[in-house]
């Protein structure tokens, strides 16, 4: 028994680590999608959902099952339970990559407003947070998780001068309205993606140390 | 052994009704901080919002405590692993009421853009969803959930209309750029918390049922 847990769980860190690959692509697209105008890797990315969707669900019930059929103690429940909040946390984001891709698809026919320069650079940010979260969840390694949330002040700061910059450009030019609020979307969309990398990191800080760094960043000091 | 498992549940029902009411009571204060351009208002719900993440990490504790010390099966594990994913939905939909306030604070004081209608009225369908999500879930009643569920296309459209509205005034007036965009962020943040208690209404159908509804709403004809 011992041993088909021990493979039960392996199975469960690669669905883990194959959804998170998946999420992290959804991003990815989804601003190349903007860059390029490209509306049918949008709809791809869109089309792609279902696929992260069955995948999430298809973990949710590994681990309620691994919990029923082995009813681990301590270390091991608490990692298995904190895998159905980061398996939640993932699919989010990817859902959020979708909500990317349907800004795009409003705007994609009109040119773009400015040159896209920030809003790719706060993407890879938050493409980094989620693979590097996912990392830390694995290896249980606090000192990544940790990593990860300090770099969630600089995602803020970028996307407050996005945003700043947009609502400037709306003062001068009011015809391009939907244009610049669908990228104010988007900024706020990337921000949302690396608060829920910051979920997934509080867990396994939680999860490794049982030290509540949630709700309290300043602890990270 | 098995009365005090019983009793543990029951404390989880009330913890779980009490963050639900303390979340509802966040959304309906930050649209009243709103609507009364109140800061001191507003503020409250900000600096309230610690006592709800406390109680967040007081359930999650106490469902991680009953499977470890009970190892419940089948229905019993599945109530307390839903109970985990609502109550990290409920500490969220209060997040999203602290964004609302922050909003609030830098719009409030200058004059409202025009008189409040429609974001009252979004907030009191969220309020209504987050009520009858919550109690779905004690009371295991599918039905009800499947209802909160049918509400939230009526949610979005609602969204829609203000959204529209909202960008057609900046067409026309773009110095009022900041307070309609604020605007703009506190109907989608609104959406966003019925998004959240759609996504607790699912899981309990989930727990009910063992029916799969996510991420298929079709199957709610």
């Amino acid at each position: 028994m011992e041993r088909h847990f021990d493979e039960a769980l392996q199975e469960l860190h690669k669905d883990i680590l194959k959804i998170g690959v998946m999420t992290e692509e959804a991003i990815y697209k989804s601003i190349e999608s903007l860059k390029n105008r490209d509306k049918a890797q949008a709809q791809a990315v869109i089309d792609n959902d279902d696929k992260i969707d069955e995948l999430e669900l298809l973990i949710d019930e590994r681990c309620i099952d691994l919990i029923a059929r082995y009813q681990p103690m301590a270390g091991d429940l608490r990692f298995i339970t904190t895998g159905m909040k980061i398996n939640a946390e993932l699919e989010r984001i990817a859902d959020i990559s979708v909500d990317i891709c349907q800004r795009v698809l409003e705007i994609a026919d009109k040119p773009l407003l400015k040159p896209l320069i920030d809003i790719p650079k706060l993407s890879g940010i938050a493409q980094n947070m989620v693979r590097d979260s996912i990392e830390a969840f694995i290896k249980k390694d606090a000192d990544l998780a940790r990593k990860v949330m300090l770099t969630d002040p600089e995602a803020d700061k970028l996307r407050n001068m996005i945003v700043d910059e947009l609502v400037e450009l709306l003062k001068k030019d009011s015809k391009s309205a939907e244009r610049a609020v669908a990228l104010l979307l988007i900024a706020r969309y990337l921000e949302r993606i690396c608060d829920h990398t910051t979920n997934i990191a509080e867990d396994v800080i939680y999860m490794v140390e049982a030290k509540v760094v949630k709700h309290h960043p300043e602890s990270l000091a």
